[in-house]
């Protein structure tokens, strides 16, 4: 017989896992616009609006800010691939997993990498960053920012006076932190960064918001290539070109560019939900947006510490927007998150690698990082905790999360249009 | 001033061009969807049945069918990234833009490329590609099916038959011409077969269809390698890993399949929407979706030749879903294209290299493969025509393809859902 298959019907879920999150209905309302051509002059000043908003996402002026057509993984690839050559030296300081993602992609690359490591849920003093760097002489120097994998954010303040001093490309992912933690790309004095749509800035994965110091750029121009099929006069092929011709930045940003050079024909609905993701963060304001989700951070930390759960990793340095809890004794970690799951319909994490099983990874994110949302998990989570036999303060949880709202003076309320609705003003 | 930025608000347009073209709205409707996280057994419940519906529209058995996160460029680098190992003869038959393309992404995987040409607009005997074949040795035939550029599609007939007695692998490109004409992948011998949503599969671009035969997927498990970061017992690092971590297809493999081993985080709402695109195809029957293209194709190549124009290529191996109109002599190309964009509405191509300026391509694809779309167009393009100066039939190409359509036995209506509203039924 025939297997039949439905239209797409998803369960309801509150995603309050390490991301993905809940898109914002706001940008699965933009992702259902109709398409139009890829040289239509209203699709063109769209790409051209969605660089000026992410221009403004990652507090910088430069020119070439534009999303790679892919994951958040996407966006790294295409970083390291058009900055290293084979056997360049890039120096990875690896605080979680995705530090091990960047060493990966780095070797694939064919750069020699060398890495220092630290425990997870701890991150590096600024002065064994430098230390590393002088030793190494890197061209690159790749660092996660925050990496969900501990929850925590690396600090990066004055290492871009280190690498412009030492004549080293100063790159960083910002997947996980961006939108939910300050991040000034420009006055950190940051060559490369990279994003995802999936976790502060309330989209769905698919796209990858990237950005590029002159410096940076001068690099990857200097490797360009035109494919033949449309090399004009002249176009060069370069003698050791980009090893990746989807991820080749400088082709990627000639299409961005006012040359608008053919390359792969753009993912038009991840652009207007990359856009709609940036213009609401812009609308709300970057800091605002930042101090929401520390607000909602503080009251998820004090919510599962208020149920006498204990938190993995340096607090001090924890993202705003994740928190990684220490499973307790006696209950069966991944069974709980299915509870949640399946009675609740909450998701919350597990982590990768030494932290496997022995975390739970619970968000606060983009379109969550709402206090109905943070309550609802810390009401949830203690419930499943007490049916599985762990035993819990009543209340706990909701009461110091309500202790981190009622401390809070609250912000005022959205500009309200006062043109009315009355028989007045309708005629 | 701070520039504010409106919610996207594209303008109307029928795509007509060579692709995208505009995506059917079910699948905008579809990709509105929420999200849910990528471990949800619902989740993984949506990725196996987009598998299931891609091995229908591929007509294959191969367990490796899946979603390359990217757009059908993406889905040529993993592919061809993932069979070379530097070092690799490819043969790659070039008739258009697109064989330029498969030349420099296998270029980039470090393969010894070897080309032959035909002149755009026309394709290979069989016998050219196996001469090529005997003598070059390579490891992988690379050849487009169809190429958009050019509007025809090589014929692939007996290519697989000698690719098995030679112990070539055989991959083609099928983004043009998937859904839009006939493509049995197994009974063609295919061992790897890429794909794009934007044309006949009535999506955006931004997700790649892609299939793998057993044969395929022993040389891509052969060079596995799995990150530090999340590597097992028993889990090895390859002495020559695959180049690229993104497009990776072992571990890519090892994402969709059972073991769900964490790579990137799946493009959610991408998936939604390639997951309908299939639906609709399987719904509508893939041998009936490619009947469909072709009477609409038909009528418009016989519109266009009715309005007095020449069409360009061998027209015995056009696509279904697109032609390549001749600009005539005393009109502009790019300003007639204007016009009907800016005064119609209607979106149609130029094309690319030795063509560029000197051939409109119109398709008839996807969603707009229908009888409104093929007589707006060619009733617009008559306006547009006689407006510029040139010498046109009137009435002559939407008469032409009234007589395609005229000709033709009405398709049986879809079936009626007998059960009434009467008041009878409503108790």
């Amino acid at each position: 017989m025939k297997q039949t298959f439905q239209p797409i019907a998803p369960p309801a879920r509150l995603l309050m896992g390490p991301g993905p999150i809940n898109a914002d209905p706001r940008v699965l309302r933009a992702m259902s616009a109709q398409l139009v051509g890829q040289y239509d002059p209203w699709m063109t000043r769209a790409m051209d609006e969605t660089q000026a908003l992410y221009r403004q996402v990652f507090k910088t002026a430069n020119e070439q800010t534009m999303l790679v057509d892919g994951t958040s993984r996407a966006g790294i690839e295409a970083a390291l691939v058009s900055l290293i050559e084979p056997g360049d030296r890039v120096l990875v300081p690896i605080f979680g997993r995705f530090g091990h993602l960047l060493r990966e992609i780095a070797e694939r690359a064919g750069a020699e990498v060398h890495v220092i490591e630290t425990d997870w849920g701890q991150v590096f003093p600024l002065r064994a960053i430098e230390e590393a760097i002088t030793r190494v002489r890197p061209k690159v120097l790749a660092v996660v920012h925050g990496d969900t994998s501990t929850t925590v954010a690396q600090p990066l303040d004055g290492l871009g006076e280190i690498c412009a001093r030492e004549g080293v490309l100063f790159y960083t992912d910002v997947t996980a932190s961006i939108g939910g933690n300050e991040f000034p790309t420009d006055d950190l004095g940051l060559d490369a960064v990279t994003a995802g749509l999936q976790k502060c800035l309330g989209g769905p994965s698919g796209s990858s918001p990237v950005t590029f110091s002159q410096k940076a750029v001068d690099v990857i121009y200097g490797r360009k290539s035109v494919e033949a099929g449309i090399r004009g006069e002249g176009d060069v092929a370069a003698a050791d070109p980009i090893r990746s011709n989807y991820f080749d930045l400088a082709m990627i940003f000639d299409y961005w560019g006012p040359k608008r050079l053919n390359h792969h024909t753009e993912a038009t609905t991840m652009l207007y939900g990359a856009r709609e993701c940036a213009r609401l963060l812009v609308e709300e304001g970057i800091d605002d947006a930042v101090a929401r989700h520390e607000l909602h951070g503080r009251a998820m930390l004090e919510g599962v510490r208020g149920l006498g759960l204990d938190v993995f990793g340096d607090t001090s340095h924890k993202m705003n927007n994740v928190v990684a809890v220490v499973i307790p004794d006696g209950i069966d970690g991944d069974g709980a998150r299915s509870a949640l799951l399946d009675d609740f319909g909450i998701e919350i994490g597990t982590s990768f690698g030494p932290l496997h099983g022995k975390v739970w990874r619970i968000g606060t994110m983009g379109y969550n990082a709402r206090k109905d949302a943070v309550l609802t998990t810390l009401s949830a989570l203690e419930s499943v905790l007490r049916r599985g036999g762990v035993s819990v303060t009543a209340g706990g949880g909701v009461g110091a999360a309500y202790d981190v709202y009622d401390d809070v003076v609250s912000p005022a309320p959205a500009p309200v249009v006062t043109e009315s609705l009355d028989a007045g003003s309708a005629r």
